[in-house]
């Protein structure tokens, strides 16, 4: 979880995070210092860890984190340098620490930090419109244009030859050369994640951004949320029509097509080459292949292999939902 | 009709009414003054109601108003009490009687009442971003953020704890505390809701408001219309998603979770503890029950009892479903 | 393509669009001057026109132009008053030659050349709202309202009595009479039409126009692209809910009702008093009848007859859908 956004405010003392979650250990002998949360696969012996699935005992077996989030079921599964804590929900405590650690990625109230774009260091490098304001840790590369009432929040990294177009509000996203931006759109905002709980839902951190890769182009309206745990990628050359949805941890490929209206739900991962038409929408944690076609108003709820053309609610092979529906 | 923000201009004479629908009615002596115009069960003896279907026989049965709007098939429903003004077309003639009490329901053009929050009582108390804009009658609680571009048109309350994002526009709405808005919503403008007529459609009054309770979020590019005659309700600690349209008169009930691209059509009520997956639609006039799921990308155009899980288009039985589309 | 906003840059010699095109051909003895492009029928002998398919074989053989862009397959259907040049992809070089004599039809990056309306000429004539921008070659007529944050980009004509909600940006649009436009549009954009080329898809121009007849009204949200060789129009007293989209060259008749987050692809033609249930799709170049009713949640993807109604996706005859779906 190495961020170039969310500033991690570790290390915190074990025996903080126990407090936090109100758990008590008495095999812990010496107050350690954790340095990061991180996942199973990529943690090292200075940081926390969380496994909640037996899909991934294959991580949890090789962990090198000292510590991990678990439950009493599965936590014979970890190696012995590493200390079980038990907690009723893995999520919701990984969620208390992850927000500790990084609280900047819970919150995604209206960026106060901003100023004019004509107070700043980008006044005369950069062609821009009436109304732009520009957060901390911004940077703009040459040769770039933003709109009327755009505002960079904090945490963008836009490089050259980038047109941005008005009333834009993006924040905690990479964007990459020769990028089109039209206008109204609304990137790098926290997914619709969270933690059901009656009266009072538990929102989750989001530390991923978004990337938006070279030559892309998004349409008016649409909305790219940042990842949770990992990014949501755009790749180059990939255009998005209008008003369309992108959720969080969504990759796509490169030279993907997307029309109007299309909603991608959170954590599926897109193919390259691929064309998706109108107002289609694609279930989460799904695998689209690459080149395959997708017809226009498709639901798509289940993985489609590469080099296939589906369309149907649900989504089925396109010769049997046209001979179908004769 | 006691309405906290649209102001009524009565009373009128009933004179006035009657030359306003060009209807004569002999039977009238003296030049009573109506003081508003309510629903059959609401009004008082010095009320004008109206009567248009034979649904609501019992309720024009027992109605206190002196004035009804109706039909010459309906007219011998009525009491001896209420005397019936016969007319072509009951909406028409309760849409124009509604115009004039309420003339500010009708015209949603932009407020020009505004002025920057930077000139008006809130400049100390809430934390506020560029370009602020304040219309009249607005009240904001404590510890509230409104964020850059946004406009609060006229009559709003927002209560304590509110985060509002960037470019949004809100006017005619009741927002509770700790709800969260992000950006470029709209809410609180009219339905699309009107007389459809060859030339010009008649547009009929909304003075309904929108009423957001407790600790809900409302995600990016969501448009949240008020009620015509009743008011648009969002449950407590129920989360939107991204570019939803909630059309007016629509309640959904608490802890409810509806995902990106949801549409729900006028006048529809969701129960509590609802799922709703991303790109649903659900027609108008409906009820859907308590803990019911509606997966992604349905069409919902029927009832739905409580503890349901429903899925396709039209949707169905979700085992049903997933069985036929194996 | 005589067109009242984007200025022909031509004319332009026969030789500078062969050096262009990178092709050679020593048939031409003269350096003409090209004043030019249009399509096979409207061409005048100083134009140079294109001709991709044998769809328009009949316009082929009476074109006027002088010269014109097809393959070595669709020549001998030209004239001999008319040069065939022959080319790799007749609408790519279409493309080429289109950007050069209309360059302005290509680029829709935010528009510069606006000023605040109180710098301009309406602002005695105008009722407005804050940070409004006026770009060039704008008019408005007596009896107009502009929200706060609208902009009104180079190109466009408003007329009389018009509602411009607020954050509304509109470019290359012509607005006539009694239209209202609610909140958050946008309108006249570049459709999404491109030449699909990996690593860098190559934009086509767009020098049709919007065209928003009288006493319409377009809800918030709405994206309206404008057309790239015709016009995307609105028809007169046709009503569109929030959240639309209309792709480019999209005409819709008068009278029609739109509801909410329905999408429309690119060059259908939509009849007179045509109803659309909300989240309904229509497929790219169609041909919807007069008085059609097309049921919530369709996918229209056939020519629909005057007088039919449909629903379900395909849409079908809505008995045999809802006797389907009992």
């Amino acid at each position: 979880m190495s961020n170039i956004f969310f500033k991690n405010q570790g290390p915190f003392k074990i025996s903080t995070l126990l407090k936090l979650l109100e758990v008590k250990i008495n095999e812990i002998k010496k107050d350690f210092d954790i340095f990061d949360i991180k996942d199973l696969a990529s943690s090292t012996e200075n940081d926390i860890t969380f496994f909640h699935s037996k899909k991934y005992k294959n991580f949890a077996n090789k962990t090198k984190a000292s510590f991990c989030l678990t439950t009493e079921t599965l936590k014979s599964e970890l190696p012995k340098s590493c200390l079980a804590i038990v907690v009723d929900n893995v999520l919701v405590s990984t969620s208390k620490i992850t927000s500790l650690f990084y609280p900047d990625s819970v919150n995604d109230d209206f960026d106060e930090t901003v100023t004019s774009i004509i107070n700043s260091k980008f006044k005369d490098k950069v062609i821009f419109g009436k109304n732009v304001l520009i957060g901390e840790n911004v940077s703009i590369g040459v040769n770039c244009k933003i709109g009327h009432n755009s505002i960079l929040e904090k945490n963008v990294v836009i490089e050259d030859n980038c047109s941005i177009g008005s009333n834009n509000i993006i924040r905690n996203s990479f964007i990459k050369n020769n990028v089109k931006i039209l206008d109204n759109c609304v990137i790098g905002k926290h997914g619709f994640g969270f933690f059901p709980n009656k009266k009072n839902n538990l929102r989750y951190p989001h530390i991923g951004i978004v990337i938006i890769e070279e030559n892309c182009e998004i349409g008016c309206g649409s909305t790219i949320d940042r990842g949770s745990m990992s990014n949501t990628v755009i790749g180059k050359n990939t255009f998005l029509d209008n008003q369309i949805h992108i959720a969080h941890n969504v990759k796509i490929g490169q030279n993907s097509i997307i029309a109007g209206q299309v909603g991608i739900a959170g954590s599926s991962i897109i193919g390259e080459n691929v064309r998706i038409g109108g107002q289609a929408g694609i279930s989460g944690h799904l695998r689209i292949g690459n080149n395959v076609e997708i017809g226009g108003g498709s639901g798509v709820i289940r993985d489609i292999p590469d080099n296939t053309k589906v369309m149907g609610y649900p989504a089925k092979n396109i010769r049997e939902f046209l001979r179908e529906n004769k």
